[in-house]
């Protein structure tokens, strides 16, 4: 896999730095450069508006319908997808000097470059623009999505003549409908939707405006408004202009040289299926009076003082590798952003940095992003969770629809709806299922939640295991079958005995069965008895694993170690993805693997392997699997460090931290890839750290690759806040707060008590002889690359 | 599975007559009394355009492309589809009486019907109407589409008044772009194109008009062109107008009561996607000429020469179930006029009776179709799997498009083209590939062709063959391997070693084989050297045939046996077909047979299972079809027979033969089902006169069901011609026409010669336990049913 260099980032430990001005990046760095806090989304695109690559302002739920066309139809297709929506953009600060409008495509810029700060979380804008004739100004600007206020952004945005007195207009708007150009070659990128909004109402007076839109098909509302602070050096003539789509204040002045024309806009946002247009813009007015309150430095205060806390619970450093240290925090950072603030709406796969995947919620959310909420901001996997549980209802009507019992939650959807438009590769995938079930599991083990336990989770696990009782069914032999679904590996599809679908709905029984005995009152109310909870244990019991004897490795799904093997030797690197250039029948029939299965169900059920198995899955699979998908370098991360090969675990880490950017699947520009992201996470503490919390019981198994020196990172668990130090022949293990922890390191149980920090030695890791990938698949050899700056 | 009786189709042994005036079964009755020779399709419709169900005139293989939708793409999905065109109508003669314009749906009709004559090869109709004003008119008329003029159709159409003179204006028609009704309810149902034809040339003058268009996506042209004979008591004012998309010719005359206005009207039609509109003018008035000279009583006399001799290689006739004759005789009737004068076109699903599949040609034509065909009339058989043969260059594209060599023919086409948009049930059924090298060998076998086998068999042959080698692969023990397709049963889709497609493959692989080694100079020519060969046989003795030691069946493909059944207890009668009402995920991963899959594969290739094996299986399979598909009931009837089971084998009979005529799957509407009617012949010739003919070896085997006393049939064989009478205990073989042949009855050699019947005793059929159905879909017992008329 080639991890192309871009040029422009800049490698610094808590930031982000681009310093060049690169147009043809500029789709890249809105992804990369992009503000949320799980509610708002603001793509990095520059204040003035153009030049631009694909604009975006998202809000968490807000979609439009759109009709799934079918060649031909089929009994349950969904009818309806959903879009996630450009909204009302309230970035835009034009800026005129001497009537000349600042455009980047036009001058020139002796200096420019923007800064993503992990810590403030803001992103500073600082350029010094030479108009085509010759006037110098300089901008800077900061902005921000507040994290302690849902509802706003804000900017701070200052303009300096270097070169004598300059007239400046600047033009602060809110535009809904911008035209977006599309980019549509790929099946994978979503749809564009033109003219999505409908004008509802517009107003404006003063520094103050808001538009009101609706959708056209799903009828859903928002409204953006937007307030305004002044401070310039001069008399200055403002004029508020607001239509159906525009809203615009204009402000004029002369500036002279060496001060600064300055202005703090804040801006709301708010939307709703059910409340009326008058409801929604008192809303964002009230939202718009309590950021004015704060104001803009006291906005900058609660964001740091977030990011504080947050980093102080979740950061990972890495010692030894500069530019991973971070991309691992980049990593966290738009992780935090996509998950922060959703409450009671999705995660999508691109958080809210671009359209990709139509703004879709995949099981990503549950089993990539929560494994990292759950220890570092419990809250917000409580939240993505709470969504799910908000879409039960959807998920019984789709259940029943497809003659099941319980609960089947959709492959992709925005609100909950099943919106996949292929269902061998959508709703056959039902391990979606199990692995809300193992988020809530999880959860529930890592928080000891017991309102969110008896509100949702328990009803989660019942639905959940109603539907493996309801898909599967028993042999002659009595054995229990769970044929004809997808597991993850999305170039195998609608098979028997996925082991890691079968290994994770057994999982969900138990732990539905299990919960249930904890709570017989609960269960009681769900209407489970103790002979449902019985077959739940005698399915998971009973679960069918195949095991090819003669290979002695675990087939895949049944069958599949049969199948003929990929003709790897003949595929040509322009080949890959695979998907783009080969027919799903013959992926499907073949020994090829676009991501980690067999190998996933080695992390998350790695309690049903024992080593020597696990060691020879790998090497199996290794052999097998291109990872067109990036759902997988951060799994095969964590599986080769268990078996003991440290420095390609160390290259699949480096892939999955380095993923967006350095656009490792050329599709950033639609967006970040937020599960991989939460992949670096997963490797650095799951793969290095060997965590595991198989049945909440925590472990560590952790190892050092030969590039590091150290890793150290920070859980939250029970309540508790652990930090584990990784050096090359000892880990220290400390608890700063909370009460006592049970864990264990490399199989030997410790008890961490505050103040009492544990050191243990790490022992040679397992030998085994190395794997090899397919041809030209082996990621790349991260020793190889001279860090820059580093 | 329901028969409903519907009202109206008397019973007789040469012909379809329909007595009363029932409007709601217009659109039925549009498909039973369509007329076509393979070139043109007339549906049944009135001369006088009103009131109709669903208008319809085609010419077999003028289509119109559009572009097939998808909610998700994916790499080699084709981009288009293509809809057979409902082109310039013909047919409409209307008819004014006292500036009344004749209408069925106003006034009344004392007598009224309609006969389709399957001696003579004509529709006639026989009306007499009195109008809501009280004026009394009798109508008669009798249309052909010519077997000898292959773009000749033509009307006799008379009028006369029958209570005083009359003023009678007569308008004879070409008409095109007639707005049809949509019918989408059905996935299965055609898409329906509005103002496909774009107009070149309109002109008329005197008796005669001539219409030409094109298509406005695909650019097929074809021209339209009527000429008349006019024969009337009185004077007769005419005038000719044409137009874009019409042509009248209009007649007035004041006719006495007694006397008649007579009108022959003579149509013609061409199309081709290369000559240009003046040619087509050109080649559709030769036509013309053509037929004015043969006169209304040459054609007449040339159509019955036509018949009489098709009844004298084909019939089948039936002692015991006069309905049961009569649907036979439909049924070959239709087979002959769907296959008769195609020519190097497809022969499609519905034949050119209707819209349904969008006119396109699917397996059927081979696996059902053609055997008829190869037997009974040769030349048609041959010239349909010339067609596939000019679609070579379009497969082999496919096939490399695929990643395959050789040749994959599509599933579902016009031109040849892929149409089908949705590929587990479509591109992956490769067996189709199969199928047309079965029927290749078959026609072959039975002919001896050896101009076809040079000029396109032996290629068909060998790149089928090659598609094989490339799509199967030799697992680690050696054997031969075909995984991820998708065998006939469409409830089962993209299986590892479905039954029927690896034993078609062997016989495709043998065949190929063993006609290359007869032929090595066209072998080489052809690519083909021994070492190819040797892969062939090789591949095809090794191939997988599955087999579930535990339940001593086949399994339909590997796994089958494993899967959870149907709920058929819980499926209500209303749940059919399934595909309407239940997922493809849930009917694919249970065992729930839609056609006979297995079973017809112990009808193709009974060569390759014991007895023994074969009542097992039957049984097995029995207990899981539904037969949602109308490719069934005929092969379930030649199993059950060959096991014993005749009385079983009889209601499957009766069940193909009528299956448009009872309407069993209430769509015919749409159009005849080709295949099912062929299946008719099946069931009889193979079922109870127990043909085989693997191998190109002719046996026999024949038993009578109770309920009939006698069956005969013809066959050509080796252009021999051969007559199979069964009674209930001997039968009689007798040559009537050629070369001995060699074949064999119960297995025990006979030579027969002209001149020398022979007569051998009829076994008993062996005894086995009768076979269940899911509940509620067995066969409607036939001995249950008054034979109305009969």
């Amino acid at each position: 896999m080639t991890t192309p260099r871009l040029p422009g980032y800049e490698v610094a430990p808590w930031e982000l730095r681009w310093r060049w001005l690169d147009l043809d990046a500029l789709r890249r760095t809105e992804s990369t450069f992009a503000l949320s806090n799980g509610h708002i989304g603001f793509r990095g695109s520059f204040e003035e508006g153009e030049p631009r690559g694909l604009p975006g302002t998202y809000l968490n739920g807000f979609y439009e319908r759109r009709p799934l066309p079918y060649a031909e139809a089929g009994y349950g297709y969904p009818e309806d997808g959903q879009t996630v929506v450009n909204v009302t953009d309230g970035k835009i600060i034009r800026l005129l000097v001497e009537d000349e409008p600042v455009d980047m495509r036009y001058g020139s810029a002796p200096h420019h470059e923007r800064v993503l700060d992990f810590r403030s979380g803001t992103l500073r804008r600082n350029t010094e623009w030479v108009s085509p004739t010759g006037r110098r100004v300089r901008i800077t600007s900061e902005r921000l999505v507040s994290f302690t206020q849902r509802a706003i952004a804000a900017i701070h945005y200052e303009v300096e003549p270097l070169d004598g007195q300059a007239q400046l207009v600047v033009q602060s708007e809110l535009l809904a409908n911008e035209p977006i150009d599309g980019d549509v070659d790929d099946p994978r990128v979503a749809a564009v939707l033109k003219g999505a909004l409908v004008s509802d109402f517009a107003v404006g007076e003063g520094s103050r405006a808001v538009l009101g839109h609706h959708t056209r098909r799903s009828g859903l509302r928002m409204a953006a408004a937007m307030d305004h602070e002044v401070d310039a050096p001069a008399e200055v003539s403002t004029e508020n202009w607001t239509e159906g789509d525009l809203a615009r204040l204009t402000l004029a002045a002369e500036v002279p040289q060496g001060r600064k024309l300055a202005l703090t806009k804040y801006v709301a946002y708010g939307w709703s299926s059910q409340r009326s247009p008058q409801a929604l813009r008192a809303q964002v007015e009230a939202a718009l009076a309590g950021a004015r309150q704060s104001g803009w430095q006291g906005l900058l205060d609660e964001q740091r003082a977030y990011l504080d806390d947050f980093w102080e619970a979740a950061d990972v450093e890495v010692d030894g590798d500069a530019e991973l240290q971070q991309a691992v925090r980049f990593a966290l950072f738009h992780v935090l952003q996509a998950g922060a603030r959703g409450e009671t709406r999705a995660i999508p796969a691109k958080g809210l940095t671009g359209p990709g995947y139509d703004g879709h919620a995949f099981w990503d959310t549950e089993s990539f992003v929560l494994p990292l909420l759950t220890y570092t901001l419990p809250d917000a996997a409580r939240n993505a969770l709470q969504w799910r549980h908000s879409t039960l209802d959807k998920a019984r009507t789709r259940a029943a629809q497809l003659g099941q019992s319980g609960a089947a939650f959709p492959w992709r959807s925005i609100d909950g709806d099943e919106c996949s438009g292929y269902w061998p590769a959508g709703t056959a995938a039902f391990h979606i299922n199990a692995d809300v079930a193992d988020a809530t599991a999880r959860y529930l083990a890592a928080t000891g939640d017991g309102d969110f336990e008896a509100s949702a989770g328990l009803e989660l696990l019942v639905e959940t295991a109603r539907l493996w009782t309801s898909l599967g069914h028993h042999d002659a032999h009595g054995r229990f079958r769970i044929d004809g679904v997808t597991g993850p590996d999305e170039y195998t599809a609608v098979v028997d005995n996925n082991v890691y679908t079968n290994l994770m709905a057994q999982r969900n029984l138990h732990e539905a069965a299990s919960h249930c005995e904890l709570h017989p009152e609960l269960a009681s109310a769900l209407g489970v008895d103790e002979e449902e909870t019985a077959r739940w244990r005698d399915a998971a019991d009973r679960v069918v694993v195949p095991y090819d004897e003669a290979l002695d490795v675990h087939p895949q799904s049944e069958g599949f170690t049969k199948h003929a093997h990929w003709d790897f030797a003949n595929t040509p690197p322009e080949g890959y993805p695979l998907l783009l250039h080969y027919p799903y029948f013959d992926l499907y029939r073949k020994q090829v693997v676009k991501q980690a299965d067999l190998v996933l169900a080695m992390w998350l059920r790695g309690d049903a392997f024992t080593p020597e198995e696990k060691a020879r899955n790998v090497a199996y699979y290794e052999a097998l699997t291109v990872r067109d998908s990036s759902l997988s370098s951060s799994v095969q991360a964590v599986l080769t460090a268990e078996v003991g090969h440290l420095e390609l675990a160390y290259d699949y880490f480096a892939e999955a931290a380095l993923a967006d950017l350095h656009d490792i699947y050329q599709n950033v520009r639609q967006g970040l890839h937020i599960a991989a992201l939460a992949g670096a996470w997963i490797a650095a503490v799951a793969g290095f750290g060997g965590m595991r919390d198989h049945g909440g019981e925590l472990s560590f198994a952790p190892r050092l690759p030969p590039e590091l020196s150290r890793i150290s990172f920070r859980l939250c668990f029970a309540g508790s806040r652990i930090c584990v130090t990784i050096h090359r022949d000892e880990a220290t293990y400390a608890l700063s707060h909370g009460e006592p922890v049970r864990t264990s390191h490399h199989g030997r149980p410790i008890l961490l008590t505050q103040g009492q920090p544990i050191t243990m030695p790490v022992p040679r890791p397992p030998e085994n002889p190395l794997p090899r990938q397919p041809a030209g698949r082996a990621p790349t050899r991260r020793r190889l690359q001279p860090t820059p700056g580093g």
